[in-house]
């Protein structure tokens, strides 16, 4: 049997419609029905994530892999524990985000309303399904989910106990849909039913991504890469700015808002480098230098190819700036404007580089890996933006809605 | 010689980085100087303005596309005073929307800044190269713009004058470039540099949006169709609902906010047809009409395809509903996503209908014709999205920029 990639996202369409007069109400009992089936079928979860394991380890899946596909119960138990905490979350549709009065009486304000379907594509992490779902459902979207060949049981499985718990409060099941076929054919299909989906949200490595973006026709917001720079200006404190770049680097160096370079102020130089290479080499870092670098510390010849770098491990590249301008080019020319950091005793510079510096998120003396949506008070995120276009950094449930104009009048003509 | 579009592309994203260093002050300046020397370059505009219009009649242009096409004095001059207009209104860049604090103390705010590059593609309007240059410029993006071959003279000489302006503030002059041809090979080129162009708007008909849309690999946020409804439910006051109706469709039959369909309730389609009719007719006003409404008034049968339909002239469909939900059915159905307007005296339904109905902008009471930028109060407008990514609706200053995350701590790590 053919997959029918129309007719399927119609259906989506469809429960995306009737999720327009589900009240709040409604969408909590569903998110809570849905984290109750994940609790009670999580038997059934694992059995066939079990099944998805063992076909990806005989294909020679490396552990890493491995690792973020497999599930048990204390993974299941997050899951329906992330559905709850969406629940808990306000509703973003309806609330008015402006107001005002014209002339002529007429009142108007800015309304949130969902995006309508949305749809995730992602690799074999079983556990975005239904963190994808929950912040769908709560936004009124349809949510139509792509994950990865691999964990194709696993999903399916999953998708069953989230459209159960929909079911159970009287919402469409169609409003949570499991692309049932995870071959590239189908993905293509899906991407060009533009004015059937509303938003496309890639989430994984670089190539998919890539892919994604170079067949879409429907609108894609999307993110390739955190090359995060942690600028120590000559008025920063060095004791601060020491813990901001270990922290930046090496807490969790496979991250996206990981730093991956750090730029000194020739003028702190002497001083600053030799004391942070040494507590980054005691985290395991790695240091590539340039010139005025090396000849302070020792650390590898930085090639062209190591700035603008997302080594995504212990590696930093570092270079010698002459100063702030400097500074800002470099991150201009090698920032992936995901996170860029300062680190500075100086307001007026600090205030020059949250303006200029365009990144979605802009640090001023603290640590790049703030750029998340848990950490930044969204509650939770459906991924991070790093084009400008409708969403620029972490995007929670209000990046899943769209804004109309509301006109309340008492007869008004123009 | 060939047309760079990379190269193009690549000045106006330096441009682009230098206006993120241009204060209000410095960017109203180059407004002032921009409508200088618009007004002080009129004789020669318009000698170039000639010669394209020359071109244009010899080639059997028609009337309407020659006067869209023609400037005299008085037009160049509501040119100069747009772009004044626009310096006039409040610099977005910089604007805080939304700021709080996390339990940890970093402050968080989200900041306005530029989108970038923008792309306009439009049609042979020489006002729009002046509009949206001062658009573009007051929200620090620089403008790419494409206007149509016939006009390619006339938009060659505003953006001299343009570019005068700009140097004449000390900003660069490639914030503003016109592409030097008017083919759709380079068109083509230009839509393919995601990474170059932040946002794409193209204006004109619907064969043009849809070849934009078809081929763009930059993000484009568009708007195909204004079929807007003016739905009179049984409780409306029928005096305030003919009023309505005949300025929504006859007041300017051509624009995307005209009304195209009218739906009447059943129950007071008895009374209201005839007036309205007689009302509408006076305008002359075609009516197009289901059987329930040819049963009450002399209307021409309404085919399938008159419903969904965007005529653009003094044509209205009509059709008899059965309720409230029959209408917002057919409004799911065959509305754009444009405009749609109730006229009632029922809060409730009017909740209902502002919740229910997915449109850039839903009137209670008022005629479709306000949604726009100026009535609606946003001072100028640069198109209207019917997409709902990014902006929904009449696109101002704020439309063209993003939000950035501003983190500011005291050394915080996690």
């Amino acid at each position: 049997m053919s997959f029918d990639a129309r007719a399927f996202a119609e259906r989506s369409r469809t429960a995306g419609r009737a999720l327009l007069r589900a009240s709040t109400r409604q969408k909590d009992a569903a998110l809570s029905a849905m984290a109750a089936a994940l609790r009670a079928q999580a038997p059934r979860i694992l059995a066939e994530n079990a099944l998805d394991l063992a076909d990806a380890r005989a294909a020679g899946k490396n552990e890493a892999f491995l690792d973020r596909l497999s599930l048990d119960a204390r993974r299941v138990e997050a899951m329906a524990a992330a559905v709850d905490a969406v629940r808990a979350l306000p509703d973003p549709v309806g609330e008015v985000t402006e107001r005002w009065q014209r002339p002529n009486g007429l009142r108007v304000r800015k309304e949130r309303l969902p995006l309508g379907v949305v749809l995730m594509i992602y690799e074999a992490r079983p556990n975005v399904t239904s963190d994808a779902a929950a912040l769908c459902l709560k936004s009124g979207n349809a949510a139509l989910l792509r994950g990865g060949s691999e964990a194709l049981r696993s999903n399916r499985a999953i998708e069953g106990a989230l459209r159960e718990g929909l079911a159970a409060a009287g919402l469409p099941e169609d409003a949570v849909s499991l692309v049932p076929t995870a071959d590239r054919a189908s993905m293509l299909e899906l991407l060009k039913l533009d004015g059937l989906i509303d938003l496309c949200i890639p989430r994984g490595g670089e190539g998919l991504i890539r892919f994604v973006v170079e067949h879409a026709r429907v609108p894609v917001v999307k993110h390739y890469q955190g090359v995060c720079h942690v600028y120590v200006e000559r008025t920063a404190d060095l004791d601060m700015a020491e813990a901001l770049i270990v922290n930046a680097k090496a807490s969790r160096p496979g991250v996206c808002n990981a730093a991956e370079c750090l730029l000194v102020d020739e003028a702190v130089a002497d001083t600053f480098l030799p004391r942070a290479a040494a507590a980054l080499k005691a985290k395991g870092v790695e240091l590539r230098g340039d010139a005025p670098t090396r000849a302070r510390i020792d650390a590898v010849p930085a090639s062209d190819d190591d700035y603008g770098r997302e080594f995504l491990e212990l590696i930093l590249a570092v270079k010698v700036v002459r100063g702030f301008d400097e500074a800002l080019a470099h991150i201009a020319r090698y920032g992936s404007e995901h996170t860029e950091a300062i680190v500075t005793g100086d307001a007026a510079l600090a205030a020059r580089f949250t303006r200029e510096v365009t990144a979605s998120a802009v640090m001023v003396n603290a640590s790049t890996r703030f750029n998340d949506g848990g950490e930044l008070g969204l509650g939770a995120e459906v991924g991070i933006s790093t084009s400008r276009l409708h969403a620029f950094g972490p995007m929670g449930l209000k990046e899943l809605t769209a804004q109309k104009y509301v006109v309340e009048g008492e007869g008004q003509v123009r």
